[in-house]
């Protein structure tokens, strides 16, 4: 593996919500990823996708956003839960690419309002992101009572979870590398 | 329970996707509602809501839509399997509404290109549906090869759906009518 | 529906494993169903079920689980959220029964030594339960850190339980009424 | 990584249910996994694994089952899907290791009476499987109504079953490699 080229891990905040805790997270993980020797990464906010609505799957691919998941080693995915399950339109954003995906990387970091952290969202996202070609770190970050761990300009708050960002963010380049020896140097079959 | 005023059972048909074999599948099930004694039916295509992509939840209710929500007894949802989950524009729907669908029946219809029917995606929305306050039947219907069961006039040209489509709303209208009895007679402890 | 007689809500502890903090919240439980008016209910502790291993499903019924599950109205059933999933002699006892669960109740109490309450597990027993024919209703209590909950003698030190349990219980109670009400007076098509 | 270490892949047949089709599953798995060059295999039957059932978890190893799980680079579970979950049995397995897992391969094989050839156990093994430290592949092998599938001496009637083990093979492969490659050579942080 090439190590002087870097990884490519963007983070992907996965909902449009107004007043989203989400979007703080986001940036708290941005932060925490471009940190890190040897990665590269940007924010790509679902809202700002030139996705249409009147048609779903790869018929309405946005280039740009298939480009980035074209490039991508790995994902850092900020998901909030919305009654257990996933958002819709971060659904309607991930349906749009397939072959862009495969053997990458992901981790998901869950958002909530109450006390658990997103942690149903996580799991009811492990049957798409694995049918689209992704593996999913067995590492999570959970922010629970998102909207009070963060002050007003956004700073985090509860410093635990540097530590387990640091934690997680160990697996997912770890997989990515991984992943990335396989995509270049392992012949399938 | 007031036998006389009927059930109101809408068909949801969850995705926008164009050339959607759901389309012939909602109106297939459509009609097997619609044959039912004491049962009001229509038809509810995502397609149609008026919903923002801006925003998410509550905050972006279709009146009409929230309205037919709250006149339901129950709802028959037909949804396609996407990447094993479900298509972001029915849960970006679905969320609009919350109190609308407390102690009501569904039943889900899952459809597939492919050979199992939608089972994942029925598997996928338990949680989701459960979390609204909607109680999931037990049977389902599952629909698979859906663009081979129809001919181009929308006519289902496999009949053993109509027996399995029999089972089905026997069971949700069971439940429909159970619960419509304990909205209206049985009080909350 | 005959009021005066009482409900049959029996509590199962779903776990075999030593030292399990389960049976305390099991206990608990017990305590708070049986305050209720017009309820029986009383322990099954799968440790105490005669299941065979060398075989699985209906072919190994405990003739006394099985009259009880036929009794009963509705059930609490206490779980550990292990690797993510349900114990399995939890899923091994569930599994020998089949019609005795129909258009009856269920409410998920989840455990777990971490923070977040067996989440996780109530996630996955969806699918099962439902198939089983139960209704799981839409509140769960989740006893995160189940090991500092209770006091040496089992004693609950943390009162915020009681008034959830009180929520979890009327709803849980609620549908264990409107569900004997459509087996015993609503006819299935 | 030293190609000439064959890989290890054993075989897991994850029912003890009398009369239980997915012998003949696992029996054909294991023929299949044993033809690749460089892969050794052996069938490992839950229903000889030495666990008691008055506990649970890692207290109750059997020291052969941890030490295959130890020694492989990737599983192949075939498994049956009872009332839309896993078996008990299975679970009560595999939940006596952990560490042995991390960062190994998986493929999941699911076995059904009916026509859905074990999709929903396969989805609900995902979040158990990854939190043991698992990667689960994206192909899976299906295998509906699989007493006809089958004749009386155990040999395979329906050859298409072999082109998709195949795929299946050539996928759990190539990842039980990628990921043999990491554990050896790429450091953690």
């Amino acid at each position: 593996m090439d190590m002087e080229r870097p990884l490519y891990i963007p983070v992907i905040l996965g909902t449009a919500r107004k007043g989203r805790a989400s979007e703080n997270v986001a940036r708290f993980m941005l932060g925490e990823v471009g940190k890190r020797e040897g990665v590269e990464t940007e924010l790509i906010d679902i809202r700002d996708l030139d996705l249409p609505f009147d048609d779903e799957g790869e018929a309405i691919k946005d280039v740009r956003f298939s480009g980035q998941m074209s490039r991508a080693d790995a994902l850092v995915v900020v998901v909030p839960e919305y009654n257990h399950g996933y958002p819709g339109l971060l659904k309607h954003a991930l349906d749009t690419n397939l072959k862009e995906y495969i053997h990458k990387a992901v981790g998901v970091c869950g958002v909530s309002a109450g006390g658990f952290g997103g942690v149903r969202v996580v799991q009811g996202l492990l049957p798409v992101l694995r049918e689209l070609g992704l593996v999913t770190i067995f590492w999570d970050m959970n922010f629970a009572a998102a909207h009070k761990l963060f002050d007003e300009s956004g700073a985090l708050l509860e410093r635990s979870y540097v530590r387990r960002a640091d934690q997680f963010l160990k697996e997912l380049i770890w997989m990515a590398k991984v992943l990335r020896h396989g995509r270049e140097k392992v012949s399938l079959g």
